[in-house]
C-alpha cells in the first residue's frame, strides 16, 4: 500500500499516526504540493480533485480524503465502532473538522507557519481566529463528559481532529482557555506506538 | 425519531429525500436560523455547533452533520454498501462534498438566492465560481465512468453530491457543460420515493 503525502499537513499526519497506532506497514510517498506535484496529470488521474494525502492499494486502487482514508485502514480494529450510532457519532466529528474546525485552525496555521504572516494576509489570519475559537470550544464542551469525542475510548474521530489540534498553537490559537481539550491532547499523546508529526 | 431541518437548506433536503427514499417514518421540526433559532440555548445543547440538521432519537440522543446523519439512517440499507472499501468511497465523496463543494456552491447560492447578490459580496461570489466548478468537473470525470458515484447503483454519497449540485444553477453554476453529470441529476429524480426539495 502506498501512502503519497506530505508529513507537515495534519490531514496527511491523521493518516501516518493511525498506521503507526495499527502497527500498519506501507510505503511513504513525499508529494511536493508547492513544487506542483498534486497538479500534474499523473496525479490527477489517482485523485481528480488533486489532494493529498491519497491511498493507493496493493491492486491500484485510490481512496482520498484522509477521514476516508484513516477510516478505511481502521475498519476492524478497535479505533472504529461496530455499533452504527457510535460509527455515525465518529463521522459527525469527522464532518465537523473538515467544516467546521480545518479552515479555520488549518488554514490559519498555514498563513503564520508557511506563509511567514504577510502583511496581506493578515486580515485573512485575524478572520479566522473567531471560527477556530468555536470549534475548540465546541471540542472542549464535549471533552469535559467524556475521555474521547466518542466516548471513553479513543476512535478515529479523536485522529482526524488531533490533527490539526494538536498545532493549533501555530496558527495562533492559545489553548490554555480549553483544560479538557489539554488533557486528552496529552491522552493521545501518551498512546502506545503514538507517533509524532514531523 | 425527530429531524430539526430548514427544507431549502441543501444540506437539510439531504435527510428529507433520504427519508423519502427509504420510507422513514419522522417529525420535521422548522428551524429558522435567520430568527436566531440555532443559537437559542436549547438549540445548542442539543448541537453545540450550533447547525442544522440535527437529529434526535427517541431515546434521546443526537447526531448532528448532514453526511454522518444519512449514513446512520441509511445503514443496513441498499444505500450504503458493507463492503469496507466501497464504504470509505462512499465517505470519501462526502467529504468532498463537505470541503471542495458546499463551500462554494451553496455559498454561491445563498449569496445569489438569499441574499439578493448585494454589491458588497459580489467578489465572494464570484471568487466561489472557480471552485464550483472545479468539484463539477471532478464529479463529471467520475460520472462519465460510472453511473452512480461509487458504482453502480445509488449510495449515500450521490444524495450527499446532489442535495446542492441540483440547485447550482441558483448560484450561478452552468451545468450545460458536464452531461455525465446532468444524465446522474435525471437519474436520481427517477428514483421511486423522490422527494423534490422545499
Amino acid at each position: 500500500m502506498k501512502i503519497y503525502a506530505d508529513e507537515q499537513s495534519g490531514n496527511c499526519y491523521k493518516v501516518k499516526l493511525l498506521c503507526g497506532l495499527l502497527s500498519i506497514e506501507h510505503q511513504w510517498i513525499h508529494v511536493d504540493i508547492l513544487a506542483g506535484d498534486t497538479a500534474a496529470q499523473d496525479f490527477l488521474t489517482k485523485n481528480p480533485n488533486g489532494k493529498i494525502p491519497l491511498l493507493t492499494l496493493d491492486d491500484g486502487r485510490h481512496l482520498w480524503e484522509s477521514n476516508a482514508i484513516i477510516n478505511y485502514l481502521a475498519h476492524g480494529s478497535a479505533l472504529l465502532p461496530s455499533d452504527p450510532f457510535l460509527l455515525a457519532k465518529v463521522q459527525q466529528w469527522q464532518f465537523f473538522e473538515q467544516y467546521s474546525h480545518e479552515p479555520y485552525i488549518a488554514v490559519a496555521r498555514f498563513i503564520a507557519k508557511y506563509l511567514g504572516l504577510p502583511e496581506a494576509k493578515k486580515v485573512e489570519y485575524e478572520a479566522k481566529q473567531a471560527g477556530g475559537h468555536k470549534a475548540l470550544a465546541v471540542m472542549e464542551s464535549q471533552l469535559a463528559n467524556t475521555p474521547f469525542l466518542v466516548g471513553d475510548s479513543i476512535t478515529t474521530a479523536d485522529i482526524s481532529l488531533y490533527g490539526y489540534t494538536h498545532v493549533a498553537h501555530e496558527g495562533g490559537f492559545d489553548l490554555t482557555g480549553y483544560p479538557a481539550l489539554q488533557a486528552w491532547l496529552l491522552r493521545i499523546e501518551a498512546l502506545t506506538n503514538y507517533v509524532a508529526m514531523g
